[in-house]
């Protein structure tokens, strides 16, 4: 286990203000844009990482602190952000930036020590899986949706850049 | 061609803001890891972003609109951060955002109208392009770039992150 819980909470807790600085007033159209039929946008995306804040990372914290292995984690719901009410872009900042604020402060609370981070919960589809990896988990899955948000965008241009086109892996990148 | 310059200029200006507060008070590993032998790290990915703002995007700009399609682009050095001095990360950003701005004000004092747009240059490489391609393609380089950072931050993690290593494409990506 080489995860560091400090190295990986520092860039937790920098990402809604990445992303703020981002797209916070970014003209709409790069806001709304997508990959084509079933694929996000950006705000789609920040949907997602609310959702993702209230239903699956402290939640599961818990229940894999509070049940160990004998116990799956409840299923999340990876559309779930499609049901919620629209709201602005600014608004879905806020949202993410008050639910990872809420997140890291219960997670310093927990004051967790390096033995805790071995500790085993139950993932319903992978089985056991300790906390360190799901932890680690948090920190990857924020860089996974940046690297799609910026995917998105720079496939908007994928006409536009003429020839350039050679030398931009994004613009040609899968969904 | 459907590039909006606008638009365009509007994620340009955003850049330097995103990568500060995303990478500007990081733990040094996050920013000092990278992929393996002869891959880029954050920093040098700044020292990049640095040099392209020297002596790619505008100086580009006044080529083309002084030598049209008559005379090619002095070729862009894309290692010439690696014979730069070594600077803080503060450094390298602060230098970024001055880089930036100052491009970003040249730019606008050029008053491009949409005609300008198709005004023709020529790549060294591609032969003719157009200005609007070049502008583009500055857009879409910005965005490759976010997500090679993203990306390399998380493949430091590819271990970590145990059994989701199967949900996380970026922890699996190419250099």
């Amino acid at each position: 286990m080489t995860f560091d819980l400090a190295e990986g909470t520092a860039l937790l807790q920098r990402t809604p203000a990445m992303l703020t600085a981002w797209l916070g007033e970014l003209p709409e159209p790069w806001l709304r844009c997508n990959e084509g039929p079933d694929t996000w946008n950006a705000r789609d995306v920040l949907g997602h990482l609310i959702e993702a804040e209230r239903s699956d990372w402290l939640p599961r914290v818990r229940h894999l602190l509070q049940h160990g292995d004998a116990l799956a984690f409840p299923p999340f719901d990876r559309f779930a952000q499609q049901r919620q009410a629209e709201r602005t872009t600014p608004q879905l900042l806020a949202e993410f930036t008050a639910g990872r604020a809420q997140s890291l402060a219960e997670l310093a609370a927990l004051q967790l020590r390096p033995n805790d981070l071995e500790r085993r919960g139950r993932h319903p589809e992978f089985g056991v899986v300790t906390l360190s990896q799901h932890l680690a988990t948090w920190v990857a899955h924020d860089l996974t949706h940046v690297t799609q948000i910026a995917r998105v965008m720079a496939r908007r241009l994928a006409d536009d850049v003429g020839p350039w086109r050679a030398y931009l892996r994004v613009v040609r990148a899968e969904p």
